[in-house]
């Protein structure tokens, strides 16, 4: 199993303009890592887990899950996986905090925190956090199920990266370039698929 | 410098409705494409020329070639480059066979066919086909410029690749899976800046 965490601080959190995705708080970011994480060509990957924090206005914050087992009807654009968010978002306006649904097959929104969730990958599998002056992915040894964090635009804030440091959780860097996060997504299946993990 | 050749068979032609760019002929996968292979994170990368060629209807070819260097007011959401792609449409209607404008700084849109564009390239720079049984690209030497060739979700018909052969350009691999247009690209940035070219 593979496992994503976005982080996307600035992504609304009640239903949004389809035509707007940037004007979303960067929607298109999350949408474009979504893509990157759970398709191959022609098809859905198998093991793949993606969770988007969404903390940005009014309701802040939504945990939105998919399961690529289980996912049906989503297509690779944004405006595709975007119109599924917009419909997690409708379905978890009433949430309370720890509260989940599923708004469709495959797809979960919870009221849940980015802290709550990172806790308790933690202690599940294997959890790193993709930084640019991490250790080099070269170095890394992944084990069979892990789970990445990856920041938006906007990264991770200070506070939350000493979190991460009390969490034990590891850096992994892909090196000098900072990629787009969807491309540090395609590039981190990538090096698995090499490895054939 | 770092060259992309998109082969988009489907994508349409002429102007198209931003609301559906995966029924303009998937020129939602043409714009992914291009986000993936201009933009780093919050920047253009320095020296990247990006070649769509369309072949759907109503007016086929039509190559649209970005120049990183001049671009301006592009942002990295599928609907932002497709209404750049719009545009040039827009401006090339008209155009005859071999004649290119430009559409807007950094983006030139003309009438000429895959084969014309990669007769050109292979003569200037180290021109390689992205294909699945090519050879791993572990053990590919790239010069500092090189084009790519890249298929869209149709890949490349049997006569084209006979061309391509024709024209002596190798067949570089990623791997066992096939990965979609635009991860194959982020993945080939990866590689070159990995090492440094």
């Amino acid at each position: 199993m593979r496992e994503f965490i976005l982080l996307a601080r600035k992504a609304h959190t009640a239903p949004f303009k389809l035509n707007d995705l940037p004007g979303a708080g960067r929607m298109d970011l999350v949408a474009r890592c979504i893509t990157a994480a759970i398709f191959i060509s022609e098809a859905l990957r198998k093991d793949v887990k993606f969770y988007a924090v969404l903390e940005g206005p009014p309701n802040p914050p939504r945990l939105i899950t998919l399961e690529t087992s289980k996912l049906r009807r989503v297509y690779p654009d944004e405006r595709n996986i975007a119109s599924h968010i917009r419909i997690a978002l409708e379905k978890g306006l009433k949430l309370r905090y720890g509260q989940e649904i599923e708004s469709e097959p495959g797809i979960r929104i919870a009221k849940r925190s980015f802290e709550d969730l990172v806790k308790e990958k933690a202690k599940e599998v294997q959890t790193v956090y993709m930084y640019k002056n991490g250790i080099p992915i070269e170095e890394f040894k992944f084990e069979k199920n892990v789970c990445f964090i990856i920041g938006d635009h906007k990264g991770l804030s200070k506070k939350r990266e000493i979190f991460l440091e009390n969490q034990g959780i590891p850096k992994v860097s892909l090196g000098k370039v900072t990629y787009l996060a969807s491309q540090v997504i395609a590039i981190l299946h990538y090096e698995l698929d090499k490895r054939g993990i």
